[in-house]
């Protein structure tokens, strides 16, 4: 047999921004894949991984996501273990984002192609797994958002607590377990994340204290309850309330809703109107693109204070939030001359 | 109403490697739909694109896609219009392998975590688009193996080839068009596939010399016009062969089903061995993780040489290319004692 010489690949197949592009997908992947299977939380736990510690898993597969995450330097291995490596504080730091990207929308991310069309966006055009985009979801909020919760919630004495688009119902169920006297009322429309939070709740024995629906906020029925609830949150669900006329409608909705809530603390992630370079952060290209996908409209922080304003809620303060980048957590009140 | 100062975003969530990741994987996606919409051939063509070229098109999802290009220097914008950037080359040249990756397996990548469980991975498991699948893949082989098939098949007169797993149906098609008097067959087991070559094949009036069937390689039912294959063409699926019994077992039934043949060009991408690192190639982590997904075994070259030498093909040259990365051309002939 002759063999031709090996060849020298093309540079840009290498060392090239494409190849980066390419394996950083895959990296995007694994890390998305990783904190499911319970990886990185063991990583971050124990200080390492033995790629056989999970009898469950295909050892091929789990391999190869951890071949992925030593090409990110997230993981280095040796002899079949993985260790933290230099980028692992980081991209544990970030794991929600990858998960809601990927495990969230990723599907809908590969179809962009097809929804793009205008013919194509009719009906129930795309899917996405809303309980990976509620996990993703709340533990984006770990990081800054929920602390920010916790110390406006602080600074006031109340009953029941309204959380719209409560995704894992996580919040809900924090709050109750701090404050042994407060009920808490979740509302979200999709049902996998009626359920997760449900069973959350469950499997905390805390079902005689918050109860879950399902219904759109957009158009929210009467609520058993709702003439009891003191606060309102609701967080990364905002901007559905958009474009502007459906957004003062549901605004306005909400003060009939709960007509005693002296308290909305509302949370969402406000659309950059930034051209993206390096300083553009994790999250804005994805979330921006995949409610493009969807249809989503996204109002800046300077709309959303134009429509409290229209809608018979006085915006208190906004707080910048450092992460999700773009987070801005909207402090309302019922304004008086709607009262 | 009071506000905070604007945070300083932690820096991780900025420059760090994960934010990179995170913003790449947007590139990767952004990259894929831009090829499938004709937009990167657009620009490739006409030095520009106009963000409102196509009216099917919905604006703010080109906008969009768009940005994520800006993010990877594969565009810049400027008044609505794109331009090539300073990526755009290399972006373009490796368009093949993001549609391959994100929408050929964006939606099996997605669901990694299901799939790497054991109970999870009966029957049909998974799906991918096998249209893109094919549409990458021939993407892929135009760069460097196309080139190589050419040359090889000038070597020799023949009347008949046939290609295995012939996806897109290109190969069969430009060798008809070259060789006024050949005949192809097309053999490939996705009905997507055979209905994308067929239909590319009668558009271009190659019907009454190119044939596609819809079969199994692996199990391969009596051709019809089988013995009159002189040249058997196969890239990027000699893996389906393996594992290695499977494999020796099938490269014999192709002695049968085709007993003429006297050149088997077959090209594949081989496992790699090395750890990944700064030098992994574009491909390799997406290719062998998917593969992993699954359940295909992915031969190294040597595997491969063994596996012909008990088989009943002899190989006279193994030429690695250079595009893929990792890809081998092997060509075989019958072996005598086999005969
Ligand atoms: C990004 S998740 C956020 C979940 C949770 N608030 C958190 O902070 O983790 C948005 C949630 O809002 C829900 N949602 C979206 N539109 C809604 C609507 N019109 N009515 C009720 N819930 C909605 C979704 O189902 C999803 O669970
Ligand atoms: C990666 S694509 C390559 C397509 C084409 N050969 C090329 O080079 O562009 C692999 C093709 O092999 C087909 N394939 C996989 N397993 C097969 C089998 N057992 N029998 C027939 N075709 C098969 C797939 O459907 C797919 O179209």
């Amino acid at each position: 047999m002759t063999a031709t010489v090996q060849p020298t690949l093309p540079d840009s197949f290498v060392r090239g921004p494409a190849a980066g592009h390419f394996s950083s997908y895959v990296v995007a992947v694994a890390l998305s894949a990783a904190h499911e299977l319970g990886i990185l939380d063991r990583l971050a736990a124990d200080g390492s991984y033995r790629l056989d510690a999970d009898r469950e898993l295909d050892p091929v597969v789990v391999e190869r996501l951890l071949n992925g995450l030593v090409w990110g330097d997230v993981v280095r291995l040796e002899d079949g273990v993985a260790f933290p490596g230099p980028g692992f504080a980081d991209a544990y730091a970030a794991r929600g984002y990858f998960y809601w990207m990927v495990r969230g929308c990723g599907a809908l991310f590969s179809e962009a192609p097809r929804v793009a069309r205008h013919t194509e966006r009719d009906g129930v055009f795309y899917r996405r797994d809303m309980r990976a985009v509620a996990v993703g979801s709340h533990l984006i909020g770990d990081t800054a958002v929920e602390g920010l919760y916790d110390a406006l919630l602080a600074e006031r004495a109340f009953g029941t607590l309204a959380d719209l688009g409560c995704g894992s119902g996580r919040r809900l169920m924090r709050v109750a377990e701090h404050r042994p006297g407060v009920r808490g009322i979740g509302v979200d429309i999709a049902p996998a994340a009626v359920e997760l939070a449900g069973r959350s709740i469950a499997d905390a024995g805390l079902a005689d204290r918050i109860t879950v629906c399902r219904a759109d906020v957009l158009d929210l029925p009467a609520i058993p309850g709702g003439a009891d609830v003191d606060v309102i949150t609701c967080s990364f669900m905002g901007h559905d309330f958009w474009p502007y006329d459906r957004c003062v409608r549901t605004l306005r909705g909400l003060r009939g809703a709960f007509p005693n809530a002296g308290r909305f603390l509302l949370c969402d992630v406000a659309r950059t109107t930034r051209t993206p370079g390096p300083d553009t952060p994790i999250f804005t290209l994805g979330f921006e693109l995949v409610h493009a996908l969807m249809g989503v409209y996204l109002p800046t922080r300077d709309e959303w204070l134009g429509a409290f304003a229209a809608s018979g809620w006085r915006c208190v303060a906004a707080h910048d939030v450092t992460a999700p980048p773009g987070g801005v957590m909207f402090e309302l009140e019922p304004a008086a001359d709607h009262a």
